[in-house]
């Protein structure tokens, strides 16, 4: 990969455990108030109205926001179902924030570390800035700069988000490589050109539940970031 | 200052050395073709095009565009003036990426390493993002994220550009300090409710010709970055 200047990564699911982390920090909030539900089943809802909450501002019925706050309107969503209408705000404010606080897979940090010796790197999430600057102090993530979502006012997978990054860096599409573990997202930065680069996470859903392999072609099949470094000789 | 999360900078003359870095580059690049001008009276002329370069910006007679378009439009500006008509537009393209190039004041870099420690920090800057990167990945800069002109679609000192910053950030402006070497760019984040921070370059215009103290009143008044993480504590 001699032209390859800047690896873009995705990051929930990716770099950071969210299923996990979002049950740890329900629980840590609302067990001391005396709920008492199935946290990761919890985390599993939650992100479930993540893409169809999107899909309004991809098609242009709605404007952009950050994705706290459609964060924000998806746990509003999912309350009910667990009987949690009764918390009190400042607490589901606190808890809406629990996305800021997801813990790295293991080799992600360093891995980037590594990476970040010959690559310029960035997060192409649709996450907020404000949330990838939190996962990066949090997780010791030393990007170069954060792009992504609010960068581009739209979210992935829309060809602007890719656009918009390789644009920042004043790089052509080929120069840059997509890092992600879902091949949705690896596809559509295919499709505009950019290099692609695959990281397994198994257990992103649940232990066995995740991607193991890309479902289509990719330049770089890596089992962790840290695998990703040394494929791409850092 | 305990509300204070954010420290946002100013980079040209407050963190780099423009002037003697401008002045290297454009000897190093036009000397070995035969060129031989007052290079720092180079580099000072090229600076003297940037404030009214961005003015019809400012004023909404023209879109917002890369500070790497002003510069190149005010290098052409100046060749005249110093009979570099002839110089090969391969090269002209180089000598605009001078600007990646700058050279750190030697406190800036450290100090930054101090204050990020306690505080997010932030270029808020009218370069362009993928200057940042540069020169943050020449001197070690280890910004959390670029915010500054291209977050914003307009030049300092607009108020939108120290409000895009607060605002990617989740933080009210009075949580966020601007940290500059000129008391224009402090005096507007003030009108806009940041809290400023004084560093003094001396140098920056040449020995002896910069600013040592601020011409308003700031929060903190430091003589380096270093200085600036001694007395927030940093």
């Amino acid at each position: 990969m001699p032209d390859v200047k800047a690896l873009f990564f995705d990051v929930f699911g990716t770099l950071v455990d969210w299923r996990t982390s979002i049950a740890r920090e329900t629980e840590a909030l609302l067990w001391p108030l005396g709920y008492s539900i199935d946290w990761l089943a919890f985390a599993d809802a939650w992100r479930g109205e993540y893409q169809p909450a999107m899909a309004e501002i991809r098609e242009g019925r709605a404007a952009f926001c950050k994705l706290d706050v459609l964060h924000r309107k998806n746990l509003d969503r999912i309350l009910p179902r667990f009987n949690l209408e009764s918390v009190p705000p400042n607490v589901l404010a606190d808890l809406n924030l629990a996305w800021h606080r997801l813990d790295g897979w293991p080799d992600a940090g360093p891995g980037l570390v590594r990476l970040k010796r010959n690559f310029m790197i960035a997060p192409v999430s649709n996450g907020n800035i404000s949330l990838m600057v939190a996962l990066a102090r949090r997780n010791g993530f030393p990007w170069d700069v954060i792009l992504g979502s609010e960068i581009a006012g739209d979210f992935k997978p829309k060809p602007q988000v890719y656009f918009a990054a390789c644009a920042a860096l004043d790089l052509a599409p080929g120069q840059c490589m997509m890092v992600a573990a879902h091949s949705s997202d690896l596809a559509a930065a295919a499709a505009c050109g950019l290099r692609t680069g695959f990281i397994a996470r198994p257990n992103e859903y649940g232990s066995g539940k995740g991607s193991k392999a890309p479902k289509e072609p990719v330049d770089v099949d890596a089992a962790s970031v840290e695998d990703l470094a040394a494929k791409l000789g850092a």
